[in-house]
C-alpha cells in the first residue's frame, strides 16, 4: 500500500471499526453517551435525523391506513406474567418502578418511598399494555380491523450498550393491529415487512433482504417473525426492521374476542411491528467512511451547506450578501413534499475548518464561494458521495437548476455502492470446513472486518443452528423470501435440506 | 326555563360539570383510563389532535430558532439532589426505579432483582438531566445561545388525576436554553411565553392572560414563572403553559460556565418552557357544548365529514359516487400549509346515528348528501358552531369555493364566544366581603359553577394570598402584563397595592 492519506476520523475503518463507529457519531455531533448507563443523549443533528425518519416513515403508515395512539409507559407485573414466552424473553432486562416518592433518609440525601402494592415495569415494548385496551375495543367483527401505531421510547435493561444500535432506552415505532382472520393478519404482517424494506431502500438507501426468523430468533411469543437486514461495512448483518405475526397467543393472553359476521365469538388475530433509533446506527455503518458521516439526501438534516469563503473583512457584506441570495434561491425548491434545507455557515472560523465540519456531519452538498467565484458567477462544489478533493467550479446557475437532480444522483449513487458491497460480499457455501473458515478471521489488519452474508442449506433444527453460533458467532439472519427451492444438505450435520437460508455475524 | 332539549352528553355542563367532561371525552372517543393508576390511553381522535398541536408548535419552535433533541428518561438520584427548592418540589410524587429485572419469586409469580446502587427517577421535567449535557456542550460564548426543545413523556406522581388536565403520565414539550446574559435570558422567557400565547389563540381559538406568578406559584427553582391563562366554562382559570426564568440557578446546579468575550469565565444563565397534553383538556373544556366536542379547525383532525344518505341500496353506488368526487375536490384544497382533511362516512348504520356521532367528535363542518341532494347539485350543511338543527342546503359548487372562508368563520367564532365568555365572567372587585361572596357558590343548580376571573389588589405578601387560598381556594392565577399601575388596598389586608392581580379558582 502507498503512503497513507490522512482522513478526519480516526481511527480508519479498516484500523479499528468499532472506535471509528464511536468516532464518526462524536464528530458528526449525533450523540453522546449520559451518566445514565446504557442511556444516550441524541444531540440535534442525531435527532433532525429521527425527525425526518418518522416523518416519512408516519406517513407510510397512514397511507397504509394507520393511525397514531398512546399508551402509557408503566405496565402492571401481572400484565407481563399473562404471556409465557413474552415474560421469559423480556423479564431478564426490563426497568422497575417500586416506588413512588423520594423521602429524607436522615442523612442528608432520599431514599424511595411510597412503595406499589404491585410492581410497574417500563414498557420494553407494548403487546400486554395495549392488547388490554384493544379488548375493550374490540367486540364485533364490524370493529375489525384494528389499526393503530405508537411513536414511544421503551427501556431493555441490556447487558452491553452501543449508541444507537443497543441502548437502554430507546425510541422507535411500533404497530399493533388486530384482525378477524389469519389469512388478514398475515397480510399485513407481510405488508409492513414491504414498507420498512421500501423505506429502508428509498429512503435510507439501505439495500435490505426481507425473510423469516428461525423459531429460536423470533419475537418472544410469537407465531413468526419477518425482518429486513442490511449489511454494515465490517459485513455485518444489522437487523433493520422487524414484523410479527402474533397468531392468536397474544389475543388470548389479554383476551381480545370478536363477534364474528354469524354471531359466534372468536379470539382476533394480531400482529405487531417495529424499527427504532437503531436505523441511524445502520445508516452510519452501511455509508460512512473515514472522513466521517455520508448522509443520503432525502434522510440528511440539510441538503447543502454554503461556506462563504472570506479572506479580507471587506469582502465580507458582499459575500454573505451573495450567498444568502443563493440560499433563499435554494430554500424555495421543493425536494419531495418538503423544501430543500440549506445551511449558510458565517461562523467566524477558517472556511477550510468549516468544510471539514461539514464533511463529518454527512452534508450531501457543500458549496465553496469566495470573491472569485462570486465574480464568475460560480460555485466550488463538492459532493460527499466522493472524496473531499474532487470539487469542482459550476455555474451559480446551472447548479440551482441541476441541485434536486444532484441530490437524486447522490442517493442512487449511496444506495448503490452499498449494495454493491453488499453483492462483493455474499457467497454461497456448502462446504462445511469452506464455511467455517470463511467465517474466521485470518491475519488480516483488523480481525472485526470479515466474513458476509452465506446462503448455505440448514435442515431446518435448532441444534445446527445454536452449534454454529456456538463455534462461530454467526447466527441464521432469515430465511430469505423469493428463493427457489433447491435440494441441498445442511452445511452443518448434511442431511437433507430444502432451502438456503442467509448466515452472518450480526449487531 | 322552558321545556328541557335533549342534547347528546347527559349529564349537561349546568347538571354536572365535572361528569359532562368526562362524557364529552368518552363521546368523542379521544381518551380512556387505563388500568395503570393515573395512566390514560391516549385514542387516535385524541392522539391526532396531539399531533396537530406538535406540528404546528414544532413549527414555531423552530421559527425562533430552537432545535429538537432527545434526554434519557431516567435522573440519577443524586442529579436530582443538585437544587433544593427543585427537589422539594418534585421527590414528593415521583416513580422511582430501584430495580433492573424481574425474577421467579418461587410462588408462580415474579419479584424484582437487580438492585440498583442509585436509584432512577422517571423524569418528572428534565432541568437537571438536561442541565449535566448542557454542562459539557457550553463552554464559550461562542456556543450561545443555546436553544433546544425537547418532545417527551414525563412522569408525576399525582394524588388526584383527571384526564388530560391532570395524570400521572403525560406528553410534553419542554424547552431548554442557555443564554450569556440575563436580559438575553428574559428576552427567551417572554419570547416563549408570546409564541404560546399565539399558538393558543390563533390555533386552540382560546384566549389567554399572559402575567407573571406569584413567588409562592413558581416553578421550583425558577427565580420568575410566567403563565398563559385560560377561562374554562365552568369558569375556572386553566394554566395553559408555563415559561420559567432560571437566573443561574440550574446553571450553578449542573456548573454551566462559559468563558466570555473578555476570557473570564462565568455561570451561563437558563430558561426553561412547556405545554402539555393538558391543552386539549383546556380545549375541551373551553369551546365543547352539551352536544359534545367543538373542534377549532386550525386543530381538529378532520375538517369536513361527508354522510352519504341512502335509504334504498339501489341509490347507494351512485350517491359514494358523487360523495367520493365531493371529498377528492375538497382534499385538494389546501388550508394553512396542509391539505383538507376530509371524512367520508359510508359505514353501514343510520344516517343519523352517524351525524350525531360527528357531532360529539367535534367536526367543523358536516355535509350530508342524498339521492334528491344530489339530483340538485346541493349539500345539507351543518356547523359545529351552530345548533345541531341549524342546517340548511347550499350549493355543492359553491360550498367548495367557500370551503377555508367557511372555516376561518368557525375558528373566529368558536375564538369569539370564548373571548365573550371570558369578559362575562370578569370583574373588577375592590370590597372584601363581594370578593368573598364572589367565590362562594349561591344557591344555583351547579355549585360546580361559579365565580369568574377577578381583578383585585394585593399587597404581595403570601401570607394573604394563602389566607385567601385557604378560605376560598382561590388562587392568584397571574400579574398580568400591560395593566396600569393604580394605588390601591389589598382585597385581603387592606395594606397599600400599587397592582392588581387576577384571582380565581383553578384546574
Amino acid at each position: 500500500m502507498g503512503k497513507k492519506v490522512r482522513t478526519a476520523i480516526e481511527p480508519t475503518r479498516v484500523e479499528n471499526y468499532p472506535l471509528w463507529y464511536q468516532q464518526v457519531v462524536k464528530s458528526a455531533d449525533l450523540a453522546e453517551n449520559s451518566e445514565v448507563r446504557g442511556c444516550m443523549v441524541i444531540k440535534p443533528w442525531g435527532y433532525t435525523i429521527w425527525e425526518n425518519i418518522q416523518r416519512n416513515l408516519d406517513a407510510m403508515f397512514k397511507e397504509t391506513g394507520h393511525v397514531n395512539a398512546y399508551f402509557p409507559l408503566f405496565i402492571p407485573k401481572s400484565y407481563f406474567e399473562k404471556e409465557a414466552e413474552h415474560v421469559e424473553g423480556f423479564a431478564k432486562e426490563c426497568a422497575v418502578v417500586t416506588h413512588t416518592r423520594l423521602e429524607d433518609d436522615g442523612k442528608g440525601g432520599l431514599k424511595p418511598a411510597g412503595k406499589l402494592t404491585e410492581e410497574l415495569v417500563v414498557r420494553p415494548t407494548s403487546e400486554t399494555i395495549i392488547g388490554a385496551s384493544f379488548s375493550k375495543w374490540v367486540n364485533s367483527y364490524r370493529d375489525l380491523p384494528l389499526l393503530i401505531n405508537q411513536w414511544a421510547n421503551v427501556v431493555r435493561w441490556e447487558l452491553r450498550t452501543r449508541m444507537f444500535l443497543r441502548t437502554t432506552e430507546f425510541l422507535w415505532q411500533e404497530g399493533h393491529t388486530v384482525h378477524a382472520t389469519e389469512t388478514e393478519a398475515m397480510d399485513e404482517t407481510y405488508k409492513m415487512l414491504d414498507v420498512y424494506a421500501e423505506f429502508a431502500e428509498t429512503y435510507l438507501a439501505l439495500p435490505v433482504l426481507k425473510g423469516q426468523k428461525s423459531e429460536s430468533e423470533k419475537f418472544p411469543g410469537a407465531v413468526s417473525t419477518y425482518s429486513i437486514e442490511a449489511m454494515m461495512q465490517d459485513r455485518k448483518a444489522l437487523q433493520a426492521g422487524t414484523s410479527h405475526f402474533l397468531g392468536q397467543n397474544f389475543a388470548k393472553a389479554s383476551n381480545i374476542k370478536f363477534q364474528n359476521a354469524e354471531g359466534t365469538e372468536e379470539y382476533a388475530w394480531t400482529t405487531s411491528w417495529g424499527v427504532s433509533t437503531r436505523l441511524i446506527g445502520a445508516l452510519i455503518m452501511a455509508h460512512s467512511d473515514d472522513n466521517g458521516l455520508v448522509l443520503p439526501p432525502r434522510i440528511a438534516p440539510a441538503h447543502i451547506v454554503i461556506v462563504p469563503i472570506i479572506r479580507q473583512e471587506e469582502q465580507r457584506a458582499a459575500v454573505m450578501e451573495y450567498v444568502e441570495k443563493l440560499a433563499a434561491e435554494l430554500r424555495a425548491i421543493w425536494y419531495y413534499e418538503k423544501k430543500l434545507v440549506v445551511e449558510v455557515d458565517s461562523r467566524d472560523i477558517a472556511g477550510g475548518e468549516k468544510v471539514w465540519q461539514w464533511i463529518k456531519k454527512g452534508v450531501p452538498i457543500r458549496l465553496e464561494i469566495g470573491p472569485r467565484d462570486m465574480e464568475n458567477n460560480s460555485v466550488f462544489m463538492g459532493r460527499r458521495d466522493m472524496a473531499p478533493n474532487e470539487k469542482k467550479g459550476v455555474d451559480v446557475n446551472e447548479f440551482v437548476q441541476e441541485a434536486k437532480k444532484l441530490l437524486d444522483d447522490i442517493q442512487t449513487n449511496i444506495y448503490q455502492k452499498a449494495l454493491q458491497f453488499r453483492q462483493e460480499h455474499s457467497h454461497i457455501i456448502d462446504d462445511k470446513a469452506e464455511f467455517y473458515r470463511f467465517f474466521t478471521p485470518k491475519n488480516e489488519e483488523n480481525p472485526e472486518i470479515h466474513g458476509g452474508f452465506v446462503r448455505s442449506h440448514w435442515c431446518s433444527s435448532a441444534e445446527c443452528e445454536e452449534k454454529i453460533k456456538d463455534d462461530l458467532k454467526v447466527t441464521i439472519r432469515n430465511i430469505p423470501f423469493g428463493e427457489a427451492a433447491e435440494n441441498g444438505h445442511c452445511i452443518y450435520c448434511g442431511k437433507d435440506s430444502e432451502k438456503r437460508v442467509i448466515f452472518a455475524k450480526a449487531y
